[in-house]
């Protein structure tokens, strides 16, 4: 135990000095990195196994700063921390749905996260609460809502958005369910969901006490889009058969191939049924700031709710995902509850206000800040030049792959996303399941190597690679290396299982 | 349109020596922000009314920075945020159970951010999963947990938190509910909850399918703790009347005065009856790093699951929200599902680290990375000193407000929580809604002012003031200066309320 207060201790914690320093330090060394990093002048992603990442990790906790030297300790955990992550700004990351976000979004976020602001209710985070409603109202309008009508709020993440919109949508099929739960007799309420839809459709389904065996998965045309005629069957049967439809579920676009649903014939039928329509938009929101792209999502603005992921294709740091309402009503729908330490009756006006009335979050960062920020200063024509470049690298890689015997494309890229395999012709020709099987392996030994990171998914039931273009930075030569190390590693694969076999 | 193309203007902004020279910018602005907070040189709260702040966020969006100006722009933007945000830092905040956060945490979660660290999978967060593990193992080893056998998870925030607790509860007991949703006929189940129980219990109910009507509220004793023979009595009932328990839900501490539930003699019950046993430790999980106030939450590690926000009493920034489960083996009930792109089959041993099995979120920001990067500075010490410093200032404005005749003290404080009123003797006396009404018209101005900030609730029925201490840097005479505000404000609307009848 130091002779030093607890007093004296934190308010060294606390010095505005130090926090300058060390945040300066901070800032140079992130500069160096992504110096680095943008250059490929390392591994995309450091493969270490978890077991000795955990053992590391423990191992810093076991030790503090000595006194004196905190800011040689804050640089080599920043510098830690940094070497065992995950490089998504190399051009060579191009993975999942998550960014290579703008770095100065970052920045916004830090102002938020390092004087803590937050919301729930307006007075707790007054900017947070206010650039939150601009930006619903920006990304409203640009998806084609009428402002004024429409309600938007933001939450941690496309399934937790998905979560509250598909609340909302159940409360208002199921009368009382909020307050009563699950009372009725009747035949089970189901929802008619893209079968390629986000797990956390279904995850929801199992959360809200719908069951996910009550998710029913819509057939599919040739581009994997929702069957429109399938649709209305299903809403037939369901009408027939009394059974309660809690939403329809389309998606803009599904996560495997990034196939778009046409919105436009579906809430047709949707208006015709008088079923509430939601729409998974997590990925594809975004185009509506791309002059080229935004047909993409012609009828977003129909849908009674749809989900929008800034975290996603608005290239901010994760979480920042926004649920839309149509009518502004329905805003209150998901939760009816109250507070009273939160919501005060001196000033009842302000519960319009609070944010915590909206989404599962009591307690809310200020998740908004990075988006905001990073608008402020480039204005949203920044979006589509995101959304351009990125889908155009897509097409292009698209057309390599074309051109390259070895390499089988399984559909035109509709997005940013990209499914494939490589499928070399060998004398003695691959099942569908051993290539399958060789690009899980492709994979798995080209993103352990540290030279690329992509994907894979299930296509027609067996393995593949995938590819989400969530990188501006990634030009025509990484594309080409990429099949090139993919060749590579494939044809050594193939060579070591032909002299295992002989 | 400028002449440049998409991709040099999104070049542009992926330059490492802007990201370097405007995170400089940040850091010294924010150094400055500080000093100003921390001395209380301005306002606690900048309060704008909302359609004002809405309004400036809107006119933000509509111009960006010239070519050129971006450095002017970024500082402008940084200002603005500055000037309309919430002062958590000033030591004159005192309100809602979110700290005025170590910024140093703020920094490592900066790092983060502007590097996008998600998790999901294991290979796209390897440090950010690894770190999250060993603080779970930290503060799993502090309450008192058998490593090894437990298990945690970080999410954002404690309502989700609790949802994802009582969402493994309830597919407990329901069998199939995950999969065919409610079916049984019998009688409905219910959650047996501290009287007093944060909101987002009965809203969990309502979002599981139970209803929050199937909430019975435990009755209190007279400190405001779980009445344990009450509990035996509700839970015999059950047993009688067959109603299945999904939980029992006690409090460490409840959120209206700070009340910690007595948690051995309920998990005593709970063992007996043979009922889950979930207790919302979110406030008060953190004095297991105190050696003076661990006591609190004594048996809190018989519970089967429970959570704890870092984001409250370990002084990060939000959300930083964890869930333990005291066996292993339950982690993976919450959710059953899916995702092949996610889940891969080349390597199934790493579905183990992949922290989307056991959260609502899929795409999972760093959250931890406040926390472990504040461990690893300072030690887990820190801990028990903001706790103990932040008690203390309770039990000190508490003595001052039995001192005061003017004040009524409501209870005796158990943590950082006090619930207190201004009710001053006079020739006519207030009636007690009178005097809530009194309290509830002084916090409105007291905020608005900037002067303090503190909150308010319901004590029996009518207003009170109420105070969470969570700044360290609160000093004895800023909760002397808090009292003399209160009474300045409290004797001019008596005036102005006696002038009126009068």
């Amino acid at each position: 135990m130091s002779a030093t207060s607890a007093r004296d201790r934190i308010r060294t914690l606390y010095d505005p000095e130090l926090i300058e320093a060390l945040g300066k330090r901070l800032m140079h060394l992130l500069g160096q990195h992504f110096a680095t990093v943008e250059n490929s002048a390392g591994n995309v992603l450091n493969w270490v196994p978890p077991e000795e990442n955990i053992a590391t990790a423990r191992a810093t906790l076991e030790h503090s700063a000595e006194p004196g030297t905190l800011p040689e300790r804050f640089d080599e955990m920043v510098r830690l921390a940094l070497r065992r992550g995950h490089n998504l700004h190399d051009p060579r990351y191009i993975g999942h749905q998550v960014p290579a976000s703008v770095p100065l979004a970052g920045l916004f976020d830090a102002l938020g996260s390092l004087t803590n602001q937050v919301m729930a209710i307006y007075e707790m985070g007054p900017w947070a609460t206010s650039v939150e409603r601009a930006l619903v109202e920006l990304w409203g309008d640009a998806i084609g809502l009428d402002r004024g009508t429409f309600a938007g709020v933001v939450t941690h993440g496309g399934s937790l958005a998905n979560l509250t919109a598909l609340l909302t949508a159940r409360n208002i099929a199921l009368g009382d369910v909020w307050t009563r739960g699950f009372t009725s007799s009747g035949p089970a309420p189901v929802l008619l969901a893209h079968a390629d839809a986000h797990y956390s459709i279904a995850r929801t389904a199992g959360i809200l006490g719908l069951g996910t065996g009550q998710v029913v998965k819509v057939p599919l045309d040739d581009r994997r889009r929702m069957d429109v005629s399938a649709l209305r069957t299903l809403l037939m049967q369901c009408r027939q058969s009394k059974i309660p439809v809690i939403a329809v579920v389309a998606c803009a676009c599904a996560t495997p191939i990034g196939a778009f649903d046409p919105l436009v014939p579906i809430a047709d039928l949707c208006e015709e049924f008088g079923v509430w329509m939601h729409v998974d938009a997590a990925h594809g929101g975004a185009v509506a700031f791309s002059e080229k792209h935004k047909e993409l999502i012609a009828g977003l603005e129909r849908a009674d709710s749809f989900i929008c992921d800034a975290h996603k294709t608005l290239f901010v740091p994760a979480l920042c995902a926004f649920v839309f309402y149509r009518q502004r009503e329905h805003r209150f729908e998901a939760f009816r509850q109250d507070a009273p330490y939160l919501f005060d009756p001196s000033s009842p006006g302000m519960a319009e206000y609070d944010s915590g009335m909206l989404t599962v979050e009591c307690t809310k960062r200020a998740a908004a800040y990075g988006l905001w920020g990073l608008t402020a200063l480039c204005g949203p024509g920044l979006f589509g030049d995101l959304i351009d470049t990125t889908f155009e690298q897509t097409r292009i890689l698209y057309e390599l792959l074309r051109a390259a015997p070895d390499f089988e494309t399984l559909h035109e890229p509709q997005s940013n996303i990209l499914v494939f395999r490589y499928h070399p012709e060998l004398a003695t020709p691959l099942s569908a399941e051993q290539v399958g099987d060789l690009n899980r392996q492709i994979r798995r030994e080209l993103i352990e190597s540290g030279e690329f990171y992509i994907v894979q998914t299930m296509f027609n039931g067996t393995g593949a690679l995938r590819v989400c273009v969530m990188n501006p930075l990634t030009e025509l030569q990484h594309l080409e290396d990429l099949l090139a190390s993919i060749r590579r590693i494939g044809q050594n694969r193939i060579s070591k299982d032909s002299a295992a076999v002989a």
